[in-house]
């Protein structure tokens, strides 16, 4: 980790001797979440890209985290050291393996078709946005990597010899097998991986990756190889082959297999170079083949690479910082970078697109999005994109709505039009709702009404709403029910969504219907523990009753991925409905406090990642949640591998991250404010949207920041002093100038 | 059995009756050689069609013979009841399982993917030529089939209710494994299959089969299916699907797979009609779909058997029998029949075909041929080819030499465009030199003689001969060498072909050198047992010698499939030569009438299928011939499914009879005769070839011919006394009138 961590900082000192100031891009550190389960990779990406490139370093009993040992998600783990190849399609800080597949990987000498004896350890590794290069020790063989939006783009520099070029596609993250190759010419190869099952579900909806594989130089050599399961039939005893990998060489017939690969060979009699385009989809061959003319048809990897970066640029430089340290910086802008990944593009260049369930391509005329992981990025990560990239946020929610005109139902977790059903919940509604609020509204909010009614109330086959019938005949869901306290959260904020969104809508029987809808979460309130329980189906409360349950993934009655405390403050839509529910102002903040001081906050994980921002709730503690805010950011968020809290959750991490550098978060839903906390800059200047905003700069200025300075002592919003700790978005992309006076001491 | 048989015939002889006489292919019984392992299938196939289609009765423990149990080559035996689907691509009479595979299975109810729960039995089994039926009893549909060329139809009669059809890509007779399936609309499927392997011989060149199925009606829904293989590692615990079969409904996605298929469901109202055409190619599935489209786009069932039974009727037709009796017929005009069926065609329509070993496609005006089981059929069907269809044997021998272009090397046993190295020898020469000696020479013959000399003299990399060293440098192989006694003989019989092809060709020098190799075998006589045995590479015989080991495929010192007994007399180019080394007439007539009194001679094999034809090279003892041949043929050729000796090896048991039944046969080397015997039939008119030939038509005919009168009185040819019991070809390809007068009693 030092190691790489050194050399990472070394060259970045030096590209940014070389860089003016305003390149935004160069802050990026793609090691950052690369370890502790963080799940980023460090290779190359345009911003919602379909292809990505990243060493891929999980195969192999020398690396410390392997892949087949364990419930692991990463094609990358910093501290790993044994490297198979780079993979070509790729998730960035989910939670459950898939994609991770098409490994390229150069090699010299005899070809030598098994990952474990071909990998090697690597040195001289650098990643920044849209390129990343190592060494490969064994081959002595310069790596490079960029890519554009649906092409990954390699570079190998070559000694003199024998070089390889393998292409395995048996090798991979995901669980899923299966693959065809088929080599065209001397510098084309084409194909298919099938990947999916994405945390083990919906195993039938596995899907194939199609490529098109070319190269800058035609092979001295080609073939395909192939390991075939092994036979236990009686014929076996004539099969010498039997579970042997077999090397097919010159081969250009179809090859297909759960083990299979390719190689292209060269013979140098000098030091060469080679670059190979590996364009991708997800409808068909031809489509990968167009996605490959059409992005990089003769253009070279270096104008790809400046064409990639100069895109991250762009979109970064629409949020600028000034002051704070380098670090905070490096920090700021990875973590903006990673909410820039996911929801990525799904379509190829002509607009095809798998549709969801319906087996049909779909077309569209501008971007179809996925990898929607609602439950975690409802939570912030959509409203960043409402604010700083409204264009996306747009695109995102009319995707979702397509997705219900495909599939009936409103995403949940999509993958490549899988609708994999991890996590509970309703949560496409709140995003969809919070759009519209937030003053986007080119979408068709009726469809959407209609769509988000009809997960709320259907009550037989209803994928997104298991066990809505208790929760509409209770208000709550049962013991008997997966998850009962966090479903009923989660339904009771997706109510009320549907609430906020009736009243904008004019439909006012409806907003009193689901408003109160929302609040039924309050019947699960133990007031002799102040906290919600769970209540069996007879309605008595569950019993033995350990708040503790549940905490660091431990199987716990009633909680999703966490325990009583960490869910104790999840109302988001009823914040203050809750503080009269806790007792009032005192008692609400020695609980919400104590969640802090017994050291049950989970920062990795979504339940409970508001909590630090809802002290603002009551008057005279806003200074708990200034000081909170920062010493999260300062202890789980840093320029170094482990630098995440854990799963960086589809950016959902990285948001949290970049609104708590800012001092605004949206802690709560159906109202379209933001709790002010401390900023970690002098200036954060958001150039606003001229669509859907004001097209001005929104300002947040700090005076007398600093690490001690860390507390406000007074707000100004357009030079007026405001009395309040939030701020609204229509304030905002009115293009507000917020000043905050900062101090060493709380304003209690 | 008899039911099969018995169905057969009743339906036959309706059929008869309504068929003018003319009509030769009606005499077509595919049951023959469907049982006692003879290897062919009943189903629809167009003369030397790519495409063919058989039930598949192979798979699933209630079958007497269980292609999983055993060495099994065939995918249809007719003791077998339990059928699982119908395979679209299919060897005819090989000892090796490959092909089998693309089963097409009608079912109706709900959707069942396992073929041993999908299986049924069934009944009123009709087989003709280019057609085939029967009903399949657990699901009450009739099933109808026929082929084009390189196009299956099959016919599906459904009762109302849901009906599916299967197309199951895992289960197949190949014992190669991997498929990708792609429905493309609900009409159309393309996809691939792999085979190869044959012989269980260079998995590394296994190759798809490429297809493309049409559907005459849309489905009402469809899907496709995967077993995948069940994962061990630590997340297996997590897989709840892991190793279970998973239904993808509606997909159109690429599936890749050991164990896919794909399904068409359908709901009836009424008994309804379907028609699936599934269009092959060896080169790509584009030309599948140009196959389909060229030959049967728009054309019915009904049409496309009328053609297929016309181009049968017409090949057939070109031998005219009179007399004898119908069984008689039925078997003269079946195995004419089962010699057209290899070697076929490897081209698609358009001329492209896989090149040998290059992984190029090639291209042809003409047909490029494939299935060369050359061991085999050097030995009758070859000059079969060449007496009755001289423009096919042209473009065999044209084939062979354009893979000599390809690969370097003529072909030994050539499948697909794989090489599979079956069997011993060298013996496309033979075919070569043959061909050119019977007139047809409109090939390169420069070119096919460098290449004889090529695999005659390499001494390095040679794949053709094996132990060529001690065999140059000795006269034979040692005991060192595989089948040292057989594999001499084969190169001896190689080396003469050189040898009359260079007199043919004016090379006075290496026609002296080529035959004096040609008769080095002599070395390993060994005077004491009057039969070839084998030599250490010392020079001295092997010890301990058991003639007889080595029969029945038991293994054996020197021989390959076979006994010292049954190589005994193998010197087709030296017979005159083998009968002084015997010790004589008398010494030779005692040793080979001892091989049949001994009961050593193996009807079913070919190293000794000549040796009944060879009392005629001893004067006064040709009747022993004419006893023998019909005989053998009474015995061994049957109109029943047994009625075949063995393996048919692709025709070459089938050319013995054909050659048999008409009273002559090719049973020596380079000097261009025929043995002549006793005919079946009162005439034979073999319609002679105008290009090659003298256009005129071939007649031989009996007098007093009966099964009592089997012995030749009295020959003419052209009118005039023949004291000789051999035939030229040049008389015959001249338009002879052969007659023979017959008797009960031997002529001595």
């Amino acid at each position: 980790m030092y190691r790489t961590l050194f050399l990472f900082l070394t060259l970045f000192s030096l590209s940014m001797s070389s860089v003016v100031s305003q390149e935004y891009a160069t802050y990026v550190n793609p090691f950052i979440g690369t370890s502790n389960y963080g799940a980023t990779f460090p290779g190359p990406i345009t911003p919602r890209g379909m292809a990505s490139i990243t060493p891929f370093n999980v195969a192999g009993k020398q690396n410390k985290l392997e892949k087949d040992s364990r419930w692991h998600s990463t094609p990358y783990v910093n501290e790993n050291t044994f490297l198979t190849g780079f993979s070509q399609v790729n998730l960035s800080g989910v939670g459950c393996p898939d994609l991770g597949v098409i490994l390229v990987m150069p090699t010299t000498g005899e070809v030598e078709t098994n990952h474990l004896k071909y990998g090697t350890t690597y040195s001289n590794e650098i990643a920044k946005a849209g390129y990343y290069s190592n060494t490969l020790d064994k081959y002595q063989v310069k790596t490079e990597f960029t890519a554009s939006k649906r092409v990954g783009v390699s570079k190998f520099t070559f000694p003199k010899g024998q070089s390889n070029i393998l292409l395995n596609l048996g090798l991979g993250l995901t669980n899923e097998e299966g693959a065809m190759v088929q080599i065209i010419s001397p510098t084309e190869i084409e194909g298919m991986r099938s990947v999916g099952s994405f945390c083990y579900n919906s195993p039938e909806d596995a899907y194939p990756v199609y490529f098109v594989a070319k190269f800058s130089k035609p092979a001295d050599k080609f073939g395909a190889w192939k390991k075939p399961r092994t036979y236990e039939g009686e014929e076996a005893k004539w099969m010498t082959y039997n579970g042997k990998t077999r090397i097919m060489e010159q081969t250009t017939k179809m090859v297909v297999g759960d083990s299979i690969g390719s190689y292209f060979s060269y013979h140098f009699d000098k030091e060469e170079t080679i670059e190979v385009k590996i364009g991708v989809s997800y409808v068909s061959i031809k489509n990968a083949r167009e996605n490959l003319e059409t992005e990089t048809a003769n253009k070279s990897f270096d104008a790809i690479y400046k064409d990639t970066f100069n895109e991250w640029n762009t979109l970064l430089s629409r949020v600028k910082v000034k002051g704070g340290t380098e670090e905070d910086k490096i920090n700021f802008y990875t973590a903006l970078y990673h909410t820039l990944i996911h929801p990525n593009t799904l379509n190829d260049s002509n607009g095809d697109y798998p549709e969801i369930k319906t087996g049909k391509t779909g077309h569209t005329s501008g971007t179809r999005y996925t990898v929607f992981s609602l439950w975690d990025t409802y939570r912030n990560l959509h409203q960043l994109m409402s604010l700083v990239y409204p264009e996306q946020q747009s695109d995102m929610v009319k995707n979702m709505l397509s997705m219900y005109d495909e599939n009936g139902w409103l995403p949940k977790w999509e993958l490549n039009s899988t609708e994999t059903f991890t996590m509970v919940g309703d949560p496409a509604g709140i995003v969809i709702a919070d759009t519209y609020l937030k003053g986007i509204q080119d979408f068709d909010v009726q469809k959407a009404y209609k769509a988000m009614l009809k997960s709320a109330n259907q009550l037989d086959n209803n994928p997104l709403r298991p066990g809505l019938k208790n929760y509409l005949e209770k208000g709550y869901l049962t013991t008997d029910d997966g998850g009962s306290v966090s479903t009923t959260q989660e339904y009771n904020a997706s109510d009320y969504a549907i609430a906020v969104l009736a009243k904008k809508l004019g439909k006012k029987n409806d907003y009193k219907t689901y408003k109160k809808r929302s609040i039924s979460y309050r019947k699960l309130f133990d007031k002799s523990f102040k906290l919600l329980r769970p209540r069996n189906s007879d309605g008595s409360f569950y019993k033995p009753f350990d708040p503790l349950a549940g905490a660091n993934f431990t199987k716990s009655v009633g909680f999703i991925e966490g325990n009583a405390w960490q869910y104790a403050f999840m109302a988001p839509h009823d914040i203050n409905g809750l503080i009269k529910l806790m007792g009032g102002d005192k008692s609400f903040v020695k609980q919400l406090q104590k969640v802090f001081d017994d050291n049950q906050f989970d920062m990795a994980n979504e339940p409970d990642i508001a909590y630090p921002f809802l002290f603002n709730y009551v008057k005279g503690e806003a200074w708990r949640s200034q000081k909170l805010v920062r010493e999260l950011s300062n202890q789980y968020f840093q320029n170094k591998p482990a630098g995440l809290p854990g799963n960086d959750d589809t950016g959902t991490m990285s948001a949290w991250l970049v609104y708590a550098m800012m001092g605004i978060y949206p802690a709560s839903i159906g109202d379209n404010v933001y709790q002010i906390t401390s900023p970690v800059f002098d200036a954060i200047e958001i150039q606003l949207d001229n669509k859907y905003y004001s097209g001005k700069t929104l300002k947040i200025t700090t005076k007398n920041n600093s690490k001690e300075n860390r507390y406000i002592q007074s707000i100004k919003l357009n030079n007026k002093t405001l009395n309040r700790y939030y701020v609204t978005h229509e304030e905002l992309v009115n293009g507000a100038v917020l000043e905050l006076e900062m101090g060493n001491q709380p304003k209690k």
